[in-house]
């Protein structure tokens, strides 16, 4: 029934393929199918200036597209001379979910930035950016680690965060849409969870008609299944 | 309990204000206790480029702050030169809020664009914004009924939408938060919801600590509650 | 004669309402018939860069209109990146009027910014944003003073201002045009006054016909009335 | 008494020289004493957007000021991304007067743009670019006229137009500031005038002490002696 | 002598990998040791507006770093508003190269743009950009072949293009720097050449001494001897 | 066979002209035939952030065409928003080109920015820049000498640089290209060289057929020949 002829609680094939890219303190290549992401984790001993002299440190993100990432090219933003809302939304939400699960005050005054870069989009680049950014977070910081960086028993990562994208496709609740999903859709929901299950953040929309209770809860109970499985994933690929 | 005194499911005191901007073809003064939002609803004989053609109409928002809306004074995005993240993704839920229940095809060839700019902030401004947007979206389009704009029988607006915030704040589960708790909740979420009851979009964020599908749906329960009011609000409004 | 049936020397209703946004210093809004203009002055512990350290404190103004603030919908300048011209030279020369009135040596190393923000529309934004900022600033400099912020005998607000347009309607010289007559006038006049009837500022454009000095001087007898009576609305605005 | 030692009727000396630039329709160097400025006129066969279609044609103006035009470098525009309030206002007051002596029906759907480009500053770049612009202005329009651009009765430009500032400098009424004086006068006021001695354009500023109508007459006077010389040389430049 | 250990005249390993976005009509990964640019060429039925109407095509290029491409983290453009100098410089160089070797008139009325975005960068990105452009054109160019989208003897693609940086470091003239050798060359060249040893583009600065004519002959033999190699590996390349 | 009649080893007149404008600290009217360019040399007691607390200075270059230097008018930069690649490309060659024979560790921590706006353009505006640039820096520096800035021995000034462009014009090699030239050569080349007929920078580019050494080596030849005549004006222009 899925145009991927997948079952509705399956994923895409996942690869996280970590220390891709030689100057950044962690790196990964993840992959859900066809949607590749490149994402660094880079360490910076500086701080945004509200932040000042407060011992903590900041965890933020950016989001970005190469031009032929998608099916017809969208124009470069550098050049358009903004980033478009699309892109502000999404490396909000990568930056709020690699923030709650990082102790900031273990990190002390410094900042590591995501930088999330789509090399090839089919859908749920935000989730894989997210599941990505882990890995890269979790290599930074040992990287960090390695160097006495941090206190003996400081625990500066908290929790996994993996997350994944659920759909209304054709009536059904399925799992970790793909494009051509997508785009069909009734209802999209991105659901950012943690390595026990919990919330970190819950994005759902109704694009075509309003969506119940019910069917909220059948689309967390995918995302929980999804995220679990990424979770393993991500324990694999730190190993 | 909380600051403002109130029941953790008592909303503050509401107000829909209509026709207050002369030229506008549909406004809204809204008032969630001190937060106050002025939406207007204008009406374009034009469509974005990538829609012209195909039959269907547009609605769209923006969104701003009056740079002394907030405790200390904000700069003016204007001269800034560009709108904020915040701004951004703001505009964009309302976008969406508020096209999902208006029929395109049955609109016709024309834009409608919502402007909410908020003249005093005390939290919840972006779920004020889609309440009054409604408001001011309704009178747009009986505007345009009277013009004899649509075919007799078309049923533009489809349904209601209105929003609200809840969150939990120490440790309890409550509606319509205001400033005082929004700065200090563990968790804060907006529902957008039909006349209905079901879910147009969820925005659930882990300020804190992650939360769990029990807490989830405690909120959504007080956000129907809250809605359910609202949009009694909304029928009053318009009469 | 008039579109709005008012005698040549005869001003539109004006109505002056103090401390309309909570948080601001001082605020007004400001009625000239249906212009309508909400304008706030925000006390800031900063300077510009270049004034830092001369013992004086500095006056600005922002000026902005709501995109709906006109018959049409006109472009939010936040989005479209810049301030306009028009908007640019309105808040250059609101910003220059009220720093002409305050002594910046008694006001001290700080910084008040007066914002004019536009809600309706119908000719004379500027004057009535003027004579609204006077009234925000008085009450700025009052809750200042309350504090103890100036020297027990400094007199930092020097004198009122107040600004009218006046222009030569179907070859009569009238006071306070609104849009139907601004929009059609051979002259347009703005005059920027102090209490004692000398002049701050004067621009005068000669929309169609160059205009004599008999004219000018006829638009400036006008123009001393209307501001000697919205001098009088300020007192009593004061109280 | 003046730092030029000149009277208080004394304009600098000014130069207005021709064709200087070989591909505009019209160029004018102009001088005021060390005020230099190079007007263009440029001629296009286009009209802005908003112009299309009623058979006018459009007057506009550009102004911009060379980084090292001034005692010490200025940042350039292009550079800096946006062009500053006061070029703003100051191309916004050479284009309306410009535009006041052009009979844009005559004209017929074209557009002329003046350039005016401050090589050096030494006070009064406004009045000196508006009064050079007359001239290059001139030189385009009889550009067009050689080629029959134009109905054989035509008379596309109706009048002069030259403008001058003028002060009140230690309690003096003084003719055409330089830098050193308008740095410290009292008043300033810039005038822009007719042949005929009528006003195009007054702008007069309070730079410290509210002026009186009597001063306001006395600059006046001033200008129509200094703008009548400046046209005769206006005349006297196209022979 | 080399940091590398390579001989003057050596390169580093270079591949030319293809296919690698699946959107693309033409990519290519390629790799100049620790250099890696990522290359789409992207097929429009678009044209700049001052080419429309004339019969031929145009081939353009863009440049961007990713911001963990280097070192330490660069600010992303995108973020930042512009594209940097240095990027502006970069991305002409690769359109003008490319554009050399097609016949624009047999390409017909359609844009081809070279997407050039590096992974990682160890000096060279834009020779490595230019030499792998020429292979995502060459299959771009094969695509629209395959679909009928040329006259059928139409010679597109008239050439090889390929680039290489010599430099003299420590005195000796040297192929294809690094990072480590280009921070500290006294000249650094870049050479686009064809398949038959011409130039088409030479690019030499002396980055502390002036340079002679015996240098930079050497430097020209050098990299006539590169980019024979490089051409080598095209044709292997597109097989 | 020359539009202009000249030989193919003929510059056009060349004149530099100094002390143009009165408050810079150097400056050079520079002509190239009907290239006109005015060049300032400014001093400024600061540095780029990256380069503060190294002991040494900066010389850095901007470009800017004035509106109606060219045939047809081209936008205003500072209108626009931002410098277009072309104005990047060159004021980045501009700057590198002074900066390699001044001694930066001699000048000290200050900043000189050479600014070169073109007043009228026919080709070659570049290579009249860089001439004229060397002249106006020399006249800053003996402006810095006669106030004892420098220790007493530095030689802050290496060398002289002058530029010229050469081109394969209908099959011969030229110098000097001018518009009509340039538009229409097979190859366009320009040369910065030392006094001793060094290279400081070369870029040469094959507008049309790639060119083959024994072409870039002829135009290496007239470009030797046209840069030691310009050193030698600049030894006369200094006196």
């Amino acid at each position: 029934m899925r145009p991927s002829q997948r079952q509705p609680d399956e994923m895409r094939a996942v690869s996280l393929e970590r220390g891709v890219v030689k100057y950044a303190e962690g790196s990964c290549f993840v992959k859900f199918g066809e949607t590749h992401v490149l994402v660094t984790a880079s360490l910076e001993e500086r701080l945004p200036p509200w932040l000042k002299g407060q011992g903590k440190g900041w965890v933020t993100a950016e989001y970005g597209m190469l031009p032929r990432a998608t099916h017809s090219r969208t124009r470069r933003e550098a050049a358009s001379g903004k980033q478009g809302g699309r892109t502000v939304e999404i490396q909000r939400l990568i930056g709020r979910s690699v923030r709650t699960i990082v102790d900031l005050q273990a990190l002390g005054e410094r900042q590591i930035t995501i930088d999330c870069d789509v090399i090839q989009a089919d859908g749920g680049t935000r989730t894989a950016s997210i599941t990505g950014a882990w890995v890269a977070l979790a290599d930074c910081l040992a990287w960090m680690k390695t160097r006495d960086m941090f206190k003996t028993d400081a625990k500066v990562l908290r929790d996994h965060v993996a997350a994944v994208s659920c759909g209304v496709f054709r009536g059904t609740a399925v799992l970790d849409l793909d494009y051509a999903e997508d785009s069909e859709a009734d209802t999209d929901a991105n659901f950012v969870m943690t390595g026990s299950g919990n919330i970190i953040e819950v994005q759902g929309t109704a694009e075509k008609e309003p969506f119940s209770e019910e069917q909220l809860l059948a689309l967390l109970a995918l995302a929980r299944k999804g995220t679990g499985k990424l979770i393993e994933l991500q324990k694999m690929a730190i190993g």
